[in-house]
């Protein structure tokens, strides 16, 4: 069977490269200086790559305040990364949630005055409560407080302490876009309602923000792509960031498709002359979108082979994906490993018609996780 | 708090209907008559609906056949349903994965002759092997033995003997579309290549392919989608499908865009009137694709609220989206439920340019499972 490559498995394989998370946190610390923290967002699993090992590996690198979206996954955190870090919640406090916030020592992000109630009303009744963060709304018009439920905060000093916040934070709407005056609104809009509550830390930008420059840093930055390998602005040039993130599939069948033979669903791809390709183990279901298939316009996505690209060949499928390797100079072997994403998660992303961040938080969990 | 909804998470819930699963199965058998065995695809964890429950379910309903991708998904199936099925691993048999083939009873779907030589040498070694599948390609150029490939099987009694199959199988690859020609070509293919070998149960056919008539059945079809709820034709009206998935994401906060305000990430959509919207806790990371976020064309995907339509304002978030409510009679309250999917899953899938199976497959394990 000289056609077999190395013992395989046809599961495909998450290859995490957790040195390179770690570098990515050291580059956005040395960016913004010894006087600005780095906290880490890894709600939805740290972008799909494993919220626990990539938290404990954060935590290694430095790292002491963590954002989630949900108190259930702040509880798989606290189990991971053990007592000595904060961990924030961005959702906020909701009732069902309260015991879950208490057990694990959880920071809520309150974003209203409806769960400033919610969680005053907790907190009040607890021994011990965490502290909280408040979050203001300087322009995204998603979560946090709008100006006016603000001012009624700002002028409830009873509210304000029975809340026990200890930081106060807001989140830019454009940052990848440095020409773009709606970050100085913010930035503008953010100190003015900062000063309108006690003297706090400060936060205000994700990973793009923290390329803005020195103003938009304050006490704290919250990247979260950067650290994951993606690139979040529109000027690659300035990020020093390490991709991070490989889905490797392995090669199932080798055959070849005659000219006028088509492949898969709906005969999408119809070959024009003799092409050898390679149906490789993961599809859809594994992350690599329908949106990559080709169309009669050309390709769309593709893989790495013997480090050349091997462009995908027809719609992809639930768990498998036809590449072309026509091309490539030796036929590989059953169990040779595709790779999709890898250095090219961006030019992957575009031409998917979608971004890095869906990339890579629609990765499945069939894949198995790989941690380097 | 007149404001604040029933007690609830701002964790999304996943709402699983394993009625309408059971249903859905049921319709399917009564299409296909007694003679021929519905089994059930339940790989990508059933579609990403939770292949334990949903498999266990299929087996109360009288599913003795199931197929999954790989073996490890088989594993954990078999310890779901118990010893008295057959599983299927479509993806065939790989060196790393022989042991989980013994130790579960699974039986490798053999695509290849490389993986009929795996399957042959492993389960000659072994006192009581499985059976196997043979997978035979007709003209989707995907997985599956080539003509040639066959041919030589077919003469190679000694190999027939040690994989011991006990199915002949192929896939559709044009079976939405009753009316293409490659359809009744595959069945074509599929007799004379079936021929070739010895006689055994076949079976041709997913969900789709059980609408083209009684000569596509032989004595196994296997459904996917539509056991899911999903619709698998360019005509609908032929499906007796109940949907039976709904994404639930919970208000986090309400709040007026006035005319000119901006929202979301690049501030994608700005308001022409004053404007009420929604922020609930569900985003891509969820499974609502950035695909389905409005555009300066008009809106894309959309959720019920009140039994009302809410459209998707600016681009969906990771752990968020917006909603636009400004038509509801009454301001929902926090916690109140926003329905995705369920019923609107094909028109979902379209204005996300993808299909019902991605809609499904791409739900996360964030969400918690809940189901009727």
């Amino acid at each position: 069977m000289s056609d077999l490559g190395p013992n395989f498995s046809s599961r495909p394989v998450l290859r995490i490269n957790l040195k390179a998370i770690k570098a990515n946190y050291k580059a956005i610390q040395s960016l913004v200086g010894k006087t600005t923290h780095v906290a880490a967002a890894v709600k939805a699993d740290a972008y799909g790559l494993g919220a626990e090992r990539v938290g404990r590996t954060l935590y290694g690198a430095g790292c002491r305040n963590f954002f989630v979206a949900t108190a259930g996954e702040g509880k798989i955190l606290r189990g991971s990364i053990g007592d000595n870090a904060s961990i924030y919640v961005l959702n906020g406090p909701a009732p069902r949630d309260l015991t879950l916030y208490f057990g694990s020592n959880l920071k809520p992000v309150i974003n209203s005055l409806v769960q400033a109630r919610i969680w005053a009303e907790a907190a009040s009744a607890a021994k011990h409560p965490p502290y909280s963060a408040i979050h203001i709304d300087t322009g995204i018009n998603r979560l946090g407080f709008p100006m006016d439920e603000l001012e009624r905060l700002s002028k409830n000093k009873n509210l304000q302490e029975q809340l026990q916040f200890d930081l106060i934070m807001s989140h830019l709407a454009c940052a990848p876009d440095k020409d773009n005056p709606a970050n100085a609104a913010q930035l503008k809009a953010f100190r003015m309602a900062a000063a309108k509550l006690p003297l706090k830390p400060m936060s205000l930008t994700n990973t793009a923000g923290t390329y803005l420059g020195k103003p938009y840093h304050f006490q704290m930055v919250r990247p979260g792509i950067g650290l994951y390998g993606g690139i979040s602005t529109t000027d690659p040039s300035q990020e020093k960031i390490t991709p991070a993130v490989s889905l490797m599939a392995p090669v199932l069948q080798v055959k070849t498709l005659k000219a006028g033979e088509s492949l898969g669903y709906n005969a999408t791809f119809t070959a024009t002359k003799d092409t050898k390709i390679a149906i490789v183990g993961a599809g859809y279901a594994d992350g690599i979108p329908i949106s990559a298939s080709s169309n009669s316009d050309g390709y769309f996505g593709h893989a790495t082979l013997q480090n050349k690209r091997a462009p995908i060949l027809g719609r992809v499928s639930m768990d498998l994906t036809a590449l072309d390797i026509t091309h490539l100079k030796k036929t590989p072997r059953i169990g040779d490993w595709a790779e999709f994403l890898g250095g090219n998660l961006e030019e992957d992303a575009k031409s998917c018609q979608t971004l890095n961040y869906e990339m890579l938080t629609r990765l499945s969990s069939r894949a198995r996780r790989e941690y380097l």
